[in-house]
């Protein structure tokens, strides 16, 4: 019998090349001055090369793209969007699962991957008082997801959401043929359902951390409503906390829930989940066979990357305590940002922090004048009410809110 | 004004971390025995420990599950899915990705990896006649986004596809809430399109390289059909070879083509693309403003990762010729095999190798009991005309033919 041949060339470990872009990230990771540089003229072809450069050329052209003009989600002045820095145990693992590139469809294809999936999925769903679900690649996924199980298991002809309601749910509404309905909101934008009738032909999405300004809607409901999710993409976290799950109580009655992992669970893009009550039922009625399937696919995506292998890293890495830790510590910095803009005359802010995302503004100014004079800080804009203001997301565990405030300050 | 402050603990870069991960995953990759093992029990908790163990004793924790319990793609004897073994050169720029964790979804959260994305989807398109498109994390989604686009543009009314198209076209159906019609197969599998009527309000979908056979559709279709997707998840990357672009003749016709990287272009699960004739009427069609968004929102997804990034980084280190090298090597390696079964009366061929997808089966044995017993190779099983079959799929360049098939003789 032929013994076992060699690997190919392109598969021989290749210590040196992983290295070698180590060394490059060590050296772009430093915090630079601008937190979001100019995107760069890119020194890349137009059509496809024809010829290769080898791996450690491609490295060095891809560099002053991938690494040198990237905006730095670790950089103290950044406190802008809802995009975490990861943590290097996430890169550690991550490294692990793009070098093993299991697939989720199948168990040939990931043998302990499923499993272990399975077991992080298992992990967090309690908290939320969900029994099960899936991971996703995003909360639009998981949206869609769940509106299209309460589709299949309760007839629903309408989706009904706050006009503050992430843009995902319109969509949602549209791809699934459904009706949308934008409920009214009150002053500190939360949802009125007061008026929303046909609730047994309704689904209710109800959002716990708008995106403009972090509102989570009262968790309330009539009984008669056919389905209701939980739109907790960002907030979703706060929930595994112990001074702040209650600004979720609730959540637990709810038909599903959704969140993204890549939010505020630090993890790599492309990381969200989607939780049932009932995950069976759910994943029953979002099955498909397939004659070389061992299991049916379930869910919207067919092959599925294992985005359980760097959550599971860090979840046993920092154990939940470890976790709370680090998510107060967001919400303390949070807190300091609207304290220092309470307390300067020069600045409005919108409502006090809840969740993590302060908006705030200069009076005397145009908010996107000042931001495009930031040096050394990074605020993202964004509309409420018909009016510009910035929002400062505490989603980067670098972020210093005096520093931040300092410079929009000096930018005035 | 404050001065720059220290970043955090958890984001100072840790190059003992990485290494530590890197040690065991080139322990964990010479070839194993069984390139599939039997999926251990999961020595962690079941539920979210209160306490975290650290980083180190994470990865030593993990390093069981993830590493010596996955799939070994890059086994010698593993000629199986279509799931390839990733080149290191993907393992080197996808730490850049997890590290920087760019956001695509916006400007300011991802400066340099929107343009290098788009060049990417430039570089790719025009080999399939088409103007643009976009990253999406599998061909499930590819297909769901291009039968929304034709239900949105050409107000289609039904999805048409052959009965041995993938899984996901009926399940697309579904969701848009359009009709399904399974088209009748020749005895090769390929579609005949000669009994569909209202081709006006048909989004007529043909299969380029079905999951079970490899078969490709022929790409001709009647002038009236409303919306033309071809469906090449499998196949899209031999239209960039120079041996075999001819097998997808008539693709650049079409309205729009989906297929994966993390296929036959060897990147890490989550990479696919959906490309349209009409980009920029498309991406209108699918685009949704949000007062947080400096862009539209294009497509099903919302935050997504820069999978271009690994895509880009392979591309430039191989180029064309060198990726065409690696896809015509993986054809041989299926032309190999087939004529070993051809060559062997214990065996039955299912038909020629067309697109590296080869289907055989012992004539006196069970191909389930048969795979039970391989000691050092692994198969897939499919379900060909209610028959169980082996399936071998050419994506891993380390397989190697004769030992595999030395392996299943052996085995009978």
């Amino acid at each position: 019998m032929t013994t076992q041949p060699p690997p190919h060339p392109d598969h021989i470990f290749d210590r040196e090349l992983i290295t070698e872009s180590l060394d490059r990230l060590a050296n772009s990771y430093h915090p630079r001055t601008q937190p979001v540089p100019e995107s760069p003229a890119l020194m890349l072809p137009e059509s496809l090369p024809e010829a290769g450069i080898g791996d450690g050329a491609a490295l060095d052209t891809l560099a002053p793209v991938v690494l040198d003009a990237s905006a730095q989600l670790h950089h103290p002045g950044y406190f802008a969007h809802m995009d975490p820095p990861t943590p290097a145990i996430t890169w550690a693992a991550s490294l692990w699962q793009v070098a093993t590139n299991q697939n989720l469809l199948h168990p040939d294809a990931a043998p302990a991957a499923r499993s272990l999936t399975e077991r992080v999925v298992n992990w967090l769903a309690p908290s939320f008082g969900m029994s099960g679900g899936h991971f996703v690649p995003g909360s639009t996924i998981a949206n869609l997801t769940a509106l299209w199980a309460a589709r299949q298991l309760k007839q629903v002809t309408r989706i009904a959401a706050s006009d503050k309601s992430h843009l995902s749910i319109r969509k949602s509404a549209e791809i699934l043929g459904l009706e949308y309905i934008a409920l009214p909101t009150n002053s500190r934008h939360e949802v009125d359902i007061s008026t929303l009738t046909q609730l047994d032909r309704t689904a209710l999405v109800l959002t716990a951390g708008t995106v403009a300004t972090g509102t989570i809607d009262p968790l309330i409901w009539p009984d008669e409503t056919a389905w209701v999710h939980v739109d907790a993409a960002w907030t979703g976290p706060l929930r595994l906390t112990d001074r702040f799950a209650s600004c979720l109580a609730g959540i637990e009655a709810a038909d599903s829930v959704g969140f993204s992992a890549h939010k505020w669970l630090y993890q790599p893009k492309g990381s969200a989940l989607v939780l049932f009550r009932n995950a069976k039922t759910a994943h029953d009625a979002l099955s498909y066979g397939g004659g070389y399937l061992a299991t049916p696919n379930i869910g919207l995506l067919g092959s599925t990357p294992a985005a359980a292998v760097p959550l599971a890293a860090m979840l046993l890495s920092w154990g939940r305590t470890g976790l709370v830790e680090r998510i107060e510590s967001d919400m303390g910095k949070a807190d300091q940002l609207a304290d220092l803009i309470k307390s300067d005359p020069r600045f409005l802010l919108w409502g006090p922090n809840q969740t993590g995302v302060v908006v705030w503004r200069p009076l005397n100014a145009e908010p996107s004048v000042v931001r495009s004079r930031l040096q050394n800080g990074w605020v993202s804009l964004t509309e409420v009410d018909g009016q510009t203001w910035f929002r400062s997301v505490a989603a980067n565990p670098s972020a210093d809110p005096s520093y931040l405030f300092d410079q929009v300050s000096a930018a005035l």
